[in-house]
């Protein structure tokens, strides 16, 4: 017997596998439940609509994101490191995170929230949550006019781990593009 | 009776259309036939495996990306517009670009590649043309340092492209975060 929270949990970890592994079009209740192994009920119980499973999933994916990234941030500052050492932590951290299904997940629902306007909302809380943070790192590292380069280093981010995915690339540029945004250190010539 | 060339190129455009509207895994060689008005067999003729398709449908569509911002730059060239100008034209084409499907299927595809290796140099091939272009831009524009921003240029803009899918904003702070990157004017506080 498991209380309904962790139900509600393995339901959108399962959806995020499947979105991850099959797209967006290969979620289904009947998959969801085998892959969460609860039943067909459950799933109903508690996500009434697919747009609710798909918004709640991109949700949650995001605030575990947030929260892992927000502990990395405090790290920084109870380390005081500074701007060019983040730098550097910060893109060991994003090389190192492997592209798991959850990962491929969060991509596959930003796209289909191009589709369906249902999800758009959700989309633009979950880039919100990460300009926030940012702009909290940001900030505490000194950075000048931290809010302005939030966004930018949200999207700079965001390409780089695109193409990091689709092309299995190293994520070695990463940092020297954080750099060269905010205006950190040259990279020698 | 149309050439083997316009065939193929019908059936590529029906396969980006396809993946935009309904994911990578709506692709059947039925479906393409339907949607491009050929045979089924001008589908197997023409790709022998899913794998051929989906290479070619990415390659096409990143060919006609870069050619439609190649264009552009000339035009900047032939105008010798200075580097705010540009900033602000690119930042214009980019915001009036309309998510269609074709693009929504390049997201698609490059996501496809984070599961399928054997499109992952399609992909690589892609970005780099996109690094060649942008370096080219950037250095005609005379930003210092040009290759070494190109790529994370690109970065930028496809992250920045991918919120604007997702969430329906405006691209209007996609301007300021490529001077940002490539130290234009600052923003005025």
């Amino acid at each position: 017997m498991s209380r309904p929270a962790d139900t509600r949990d393995r339901i959108i970890r399962a959806v995020l596998r499947i979105i991850g592994e099959h797209g967006v079009a290969g979620v289904t209740n009947r998959r969801i439940a085998k892959e969460a192994g609860v039943s067909l009920g459950s799933v109903t119980y508690h996500f009434a609509t697919q747009h609710d499973l798909l918004r709640e999933s991109l949700r949650s994916f995001v605030a575990e994101e947030t929260r892992r990234f927000t502990e990395l941030a405090a790290q920084y500052r109870a380390d005081d490191v500074g701007l060019a050492e983040a730098g550097v932590l910060v893109g060991q951290v994003a090389a190192r995170t492997s592209f798991d299904s959850e990962h491929i997940a969060s991509f596959e629902l930003y796209i289909q929230a191009g589709r369906d306007p249902q999800l758009r909302a959700a989309a633009d809380e979950c880039f919100a949550a990460y300009d926030r943070l940012a702009a909290s790192i940001l900030s505490a590292l000194g950075v000048p006019d931290a809010e302005r380069a939030a966004s930018a280093a949200v999207a700079l981010v965001t390409g780089i781990q695109l193409r990091r995915l689709a092309t299995g690339s190293a994520a070695d540029d990463l940092v020297d593009a954080l750099l060269m945004l905010v205006g950190g250190p040259q990279r020698p010539e």
